[in-house]
C-alpha cells in the first residue's frame, strides 16, 4: 500500500498558512487539523460516538508511554492494534512516550542506548529504546509514527540542548533503520514521522530541521515547543522551523496550544496540531468558545440559560446552557465533564475547519487577526 | 389539559403482567417501564442524547431533594422547570425527597408538621412539610410528582410502623390538599401519585393501599420495600399492594431493583420502577447483560475481544468489546464509566421492552422463568 500522501492544495498570499489533504489507509485528514489526545485508549470523558460526531475528529492521537504500560503490548497485539481495540476506523497517530518518560516517570537514566525509567502507576522498571518504540508503535498499530526523541527541558543551556539534539538525531538513525527493517502490523501503511528539536536556539533548531529534512519521511514534527517558553519565542521558533522544513510534506507542532495558539502556528505554516488542553481545562470548568473563554464555574453564569455556544454549527453546543453546566459542576457531576470536553474538542475542530474554510477563500489573515483577540477574550 | 390518562391494554392469562400506556403531556410510556434516575438533574455519566438513543428512556427521575438543594428553586424556577433546564422533553416523575431525607441528611427531627434536617452538603437546616414539597415538585415542573411521605427502617416494629403510616397517611391529605389549591406552573399538566407504605406487616399495607386508593389518583406508588428485607418478603408485599391497589391505574415500585426483581414484580402487577443499580453497580464495574452479570474488573476479561453484550439489539452494546471496558475501568478512564451506564440502562430498557411483548404475545410467565437465571448468572 502506498505510504502517506499531503497534496498542498492552496497557500495562503498573505501568511505561510496552507490547506492540504493527508492520505491514509485509514481515511483522509482536512489540514490544518487539530487532533484530539486519546491518553489511554481513550479521549477522557469523551465516546467514540462524540468524536466521530459532534466533535468530526478526522484523526486522534495514542500515548505510547500510557498504553505501553495499560493495557499493554500483549492486550495490543491480541485486539489487533488500537483502531479495532477502542473501536475507531479513522487514522491515529502515536506519540514516542519521550514526553512522558521525561515528564511522568521516575527515577529516569539516559544514555546513548535509550532511557530506563520507572513506570508512574508501580514503580516497575522499564527501558525504552529506538528500537523498542518502534516496536510498540508497530504494535499499536498508529498510521503515523513518532520517533523516539529526548524532550529538554525549557530553558536547557546551550550545551545541554546540542547534546540533547544530536542525540535525538542518532535516536533517528536509530528508528528509521528498525522502522524500514520492520513490517507495517495489521495490514494498513505505518508511517515514521521525525521531530525536530533544539530548544530556543535559533542555530540548533535550523540544523536539526535540515537533519529532519534530510531522512525524507512522509511528514515532519516540531517539539520541544510549549513547554515554559514565552509566546513569542514560541512563535519565532515555530516560523523559523516551518522556512526550513520541506513544504511539500505536513508539519506537525507537537503539544500546542491555546486557540490563539493554533491560529498563529497556523499562519507560519503548521498543518496539524495537537493538545490536552481543551479536554484537560474542560474537566477543570473551562469552555472555549467561538466568543471567548468562560470559567463555566463562575456565579455569573448561574442564571444565563442561554447555551454555551451559539457561535458555532454544533447541535451540542446549543443543547446545553451555561446554567446547566455550571450546576452539573458544581454538583460534581460527571455529565459536566463531558459536556465540557466535547465542548471544546467541537470548538477547536471548528476553529481548525473555518482556519481552513479562510485559506480556501484567501482572506485567512485578517480572519486570524480578528478572531485571535476574540478567542482570547475572558467571558 | 387532561390530567395522566392510563390504558390498560391486556392483563396476562398466567399472571398478574399487564402491558398499557400512560399518556401524559410530554408523551407516552408503555408500560411495564423502567425510569432511569437523573438524581441533580442528569442521569449519572450519561448525556441526554445517549437517553434518548440508545438507551431509550420513555420517562426519567428528578431526585426533590437533590434539586432542592443543587441547583436551588430560584435557579429552577427561572430555568422553566427541569425539563427546560436539563433539555429534556420526554416525562418526568419526582420523588419527594423523603428518603434521601431519611437516608442523607443529618439531624432529622420528625414531628407532626414535617421534617426538619440539615444539608448533606453544607449543614444548613431545611424544613420539609407536605406543602412545601409540593411547592417544590411544582417547581420542578415534574409530570409525576410523588407524595411526602415517611420512609420507616426495614426493621421497624409493628408500633413504629403503624405511627409512621399514620403519619404518611395524614401528609397525603395535606399533600392532596395543597396540589389541588396550586396550579400546574409550566402549561403542562402535573399529577400526583400517593405511596403505599406499612413496612413488612400485611394489614397495614392492605390498610395502607385502601388509604392510597380513596385518594383515586391518576397512580399509585408503592414505597419502602427492597429497604433491607429479604427477597421473598419484597415479593410478597409486592404482591398483596397489587391486589389492594386499583386495576385501572398505573403501579409505581419505588426503588426497585434487580432485572430479575423487576421481571418477578411485572409478574405481580407492577408497572412502573427506578433504580439507581443500573448507573450505581455500573459505576463500579458491574455490567448488566442478557447473558447475566459481568465484573468487568475481573482478570477473566483481559483477552476477551467479544462485544460487551451481543443478545440486545443496541449498537452501543456491540461497539465496545469486554476487554477494552475493562482497560478503562483499570485506568480510571471516565469513559469506562459512561460505557457500563449507558449498557446497564439500555438493557433494563431492553428487559421491559421485551417483558412488554411476551405479555402481548401471551407467553410472558414461562419467558420470565427462562430469563430470571440467566440474569442472575454471574459470567
Amino acid at each position: 500500500m502506498p505510504a502517506l500522501q499531503f497534496q498542498l492544495e492552496i497557500t495562503d498570499a498573505k501568511s505561510a498558512a496552507r490547506a492540504g489533504t493527508i492520505t491514509t489507509d485509514h481515511g483522509t485528514i482536512q489540514t490544518p487539523i487539530f487532533m484530539p489526545v486519546g491518553t489511554i485508549g481513550s479521549v477522557k470523558a469523551v465516546t467514540q460516538q462524540q468524536l466521530a460526531d459532534p466533535i468530526k475528529a478526522q484523526i486522534i492521537l495514542g500515548n505510547t508511554y500510557h498504553l505501553y504500560l495499560r493495557p499493554g503490548m500483549q492486550v495490543m497485539e491480541k485486539a489487533g492494534g488500537l483502531h479495532q481495540f477502542m473501536n475507531w476506523n479513522k487514522p491515529i497517530l502515536t506519540d514516542s512516550g519521550g514526553f512522558q518518560v521525561f515528564s511522568l516517570a521516575g527515577n529516569r537514566k539516559i544514555n546513548e542506548e535509550g532511557v530506563m525509567f520507572q513506570s508512574h502507576i508501580d514503580g516497575s522498571k522499564h527501558l525504552f529504546t529506538p528500537e523498542k518504540v518502534m516496536d510498540i508503535e508497530r504494535t499499536i498499530g498508529a498510521d503515523i509514527m513518532m520517533a523516539f526523541d529526548e524532550c529538554p527541558p525549557a530553558n536547557a543551556e546551550y550545551k545541554y540542548a546540542l547534546n540533547s539534539m544530536n542525540l535525538t538525531h542518532r535516536w533517528l538513525d536509530r528508528c528509521f533503520k528498525h522502522f524500514n527493517a520492520t513490517p507495517d502490523k495489521y495490514g494498513h501503511t505505518q508511517n515514521l514521522f521525525p521531530i525536530v528539536q533544539g530548544a530556543v536556539h535559533h542555530d540548533l533548531r535550523k540544523a536539526s530541521c535540515e537533519y529532519i529534512a534530510s531522512k525524507e519521511a512522509t511528514g515532519n514534527a516540531i517539539g520541544g515547543l510549549s513547554v515554559g517558553e514565552p509566546e513569542p519565542v514560541m512563535y519565532e521558533i515555530c516560523q523559523l522551523c516551518c522556512e526550513n522544513l520541506p513544504t511539500q510534506k505536513p508539519r506537525y507542532l507537537m503539544g500546542v496550544g491555546t486557540p490563539w495558539n493554533i491560529l498563529e502556528c497556523i499562519a507560519l505554516g503548521i498543518d496539524m496540531f495537537d493538545c490536552v488542553m481543551p479536554t484537560r481545562n474542560g474537566r477543570n470548568a473551562m469552555l472555549f468558545t467561538s466568543k471567548g473563554i468562560i470559567n463555566i464555574d463562575n456565579k455569573k453564569w448561574e442564571y444565563d440559560f442561554s447555551p454555551i455556544d451559539d457561535g458555532i454549527d454544533c447541535e451540542w453546543s446549543h443543547y446545553y446552557s451555561k446554567s446547566y453546566v455550571r450546576h452539573l459542576f458544581k454538583a460534581s457531576e460527571i455529565l459536566g465533564l463531558t459536556i465540557a470536553s466535547v465542548q471544546n474538542l467541537a470548538f477547536y475542530l471548528w476553529l481548525v475547519k473555518e482556519a481552513r474554510k479562510h485559506i480556501q477563500q484567501g482572506d485567512f489573515l485578517a480572519w486570524k487577526n480578528e478572531m485571535v483577540p476574540v478567542l482570547k477574550t475572558r467571558l
